[in-house]
């Protein structure tokens, strides 16, 4: 017989990288398969057609106790739309299918799409298909998003080069404290006759994981800027792991500064009140939707001028390792799950 | 409170017809949204792409007590590549996402994309993403394919015209009872010591159960013989219901006759045995994925000699509605679970 091995003892990227190794490339329009925030598609002349896929299911990615469905009908569009945005694309179509167990009704799912819809109109995206089925236990939510590029100005994981800027585009963690939130008050409230949620000063830390935002506008001023990153990636798994996707896909190393990562005034504060180290939410802290992204040293003044961007690095040697340096010089090593 | 309407009494395609009501598409490239079976994206000159996405869940799709994985991953990719033929294009990529429980092994999801692997070599299409998800329940499966065509090549359900022929590439129900062959197995096999199951005569239903074919050929044989079908369907959730697709799309009616419908000699067999009626289970059985198309009364010499089409009726005015003749020469209006 056989020995078992568990998907934990690879790890999700060990087990996605056996699952699609030695996979080749017979179509010539095939010009990205697996391995980057969208596959790319190579289409007449020098445009490029971008097309991601995410899977969300309920008990794994949202908890219907805590997450209003309108809400999560807009964010798995998001979460669609912000892969495109990682390859420098502009998001166009999108297709949402969903498995659908016998508590949920048609009002339910109209919520649903109501979240849907409110986000195809924001960012100028039209829900163009999907498949309805049954399922026997929980929610499941498969968004298929299409953008288009050209084919110069597409960002892959890969392209990192030694000394590079490693820029962000907004506070880290603050989605994972959110969800801490939400957990906390769920745990609070089961058996409370008069649930009363205590949320007071923490409306931020809410709204960013009930409600992120894509960040199609650095997208677009990066392009009237006519600045495309060497790389960039969609912070959905936090920081250190995306940041080792860069670094694992560009062979090189990075040192990022513990005083320099972007972190929220009412991070800090959640972070006290229920004794998480903040450092460590906004290195592990998934689900920000930010992005990630890396541009020669040359470009450090047009980074800027972008506005709100956090330059929390730049790109080493690969010899030297994937590193976070703390304020008294030290070097710790950056790991995450899911890599092993 | 509002009232609380169940999703059964829309049916599925008066859900996804609420649902996805009152959606414009606002970007020029979005040349057809939902409601066909793939979504058309306008590409520069006269091509399209076509992108079509189904969800395949544990318990509703497939009972992995006797769907191997292999077969099953080659089957998703067949589901998803069959939506392509259907618009009469050329399958070119696929992204397979998976949500995965903890009964499964990294030797079992390797046996899933093994089949995966062989359909895409197969059908010369290449896998070029997806997602990888836990999953507190059963197995998700969810595949998006992407797929090319001339803008005038286009086979879109509401195209059928009147007189138009109405055309079948394979023979019906046999997917459904290969289906209720394994069933019927898993029951008597249940707690049962020495497990035999009875399969002698069948292999074919449980070869079109567990191991479909897209028809890539007659596709092919189609664009040699220059023949553009005016309608076009996939046969996935049985004849009845998506020719009524195909007739509500095109505002048309129809008129099949029963002693035209090809069933296999083996369907016959096992209804006997099963005292199941051959023709419910030929209009009625689900997962054929054979082509289910209309051509102009001129074009019939052309789709005999194809090979193995069975031309199975005609389209009539939309006032006659939609009907099965018998050999007697009695008309039953055709219904099918999920329209309305």
């Amino acid at each position: 017989m056989t020995k078992r091995r568990e998907i934990a003892q690879l790890g999700e990227f060990g087990l996605i990288a056996e699952l699609t190794k030695d996979l080749p490339l017979v179509n010539p329009s095939s010009v990205k398969g697996v391995g980057d925030d969208a596959a790319v598609i190579g289409l007449e002349g020098d445009r490029c057609l971008l097309l991601s896929t995410d899977l969300l299911m309920e008990g794994i990615h949202f908890d219907l106790v805590y997450f209003p469905l309108k809400h999560l009908g807009y964010k798995a569009v998001v979460v669609g739309i912000s892969d495109i945005l990682a390859m420098n694309g502009t998001p166009r179509q999108i297709t949402v299918s969903i498995g659908v167990s016998a508590k949920q009704s048609v009002e339910s799912l109209q919520e649903l799409y109501d979240g849907v819809r409110a986000a195809c109109v924001e960012y100028g995206v039209d829900l163009v298909g999907g498949d309805t089925s049954a399922s026997v236990t929980g929610l499941a939510i498969s968004v298929t998003a299409v953008g288009e590029v050209a084919r110069k100005g597409i960002a892959y994981r890969g392209g990192a080069r030694m000394n590079d800027l490693i820029c962000i585009t907004g506070d880290l963690g603050s989605a994972y404290l959110g969800l801490h939130l939400l957990e906390r008050e769920k745990r609070a409230l089961e058996g409370s006759d008069n649930p009363q949620p205590h949320f007071e000063g923490y409306n931020y830390l809410l709204e960013r994981q009930l409600h992120p935002h894509a960040r199609t506008d650095i997208i677009e001023a990066m392009r009237e800027a006519a600045l495309v990153p060497t790389s960039m990636i969609d912070l959905s798994d936090g920081l250190a792991s995306d940041l080792l996707h860069i670094c694992k896909s560009s062979s090189c190393g990075a040192r990022i500064y513990l005083d320099r990562l972007p972190i929220a005034r009412e991070s800090y504060s959640l972070c006290e009140e229920m004794n998480i180290d903040p450092v460590v939410a906004a290195l592990n802290g998934g689900d920000d939707h930010q992005l990630l992204f890396t541009v020669p040293l040359a470009a450090r003044e047009a980074v800027m001028q972008l506005g709100a961007i956090d330059i929390v690095g730049h790109i080493t040697p690969a010899s030297t390792g994937v590193m976070l340096t703390t304020p008294d010089g030290s070097d710790i090593p950056i790991t995450a799950p899911g890599h092993k």
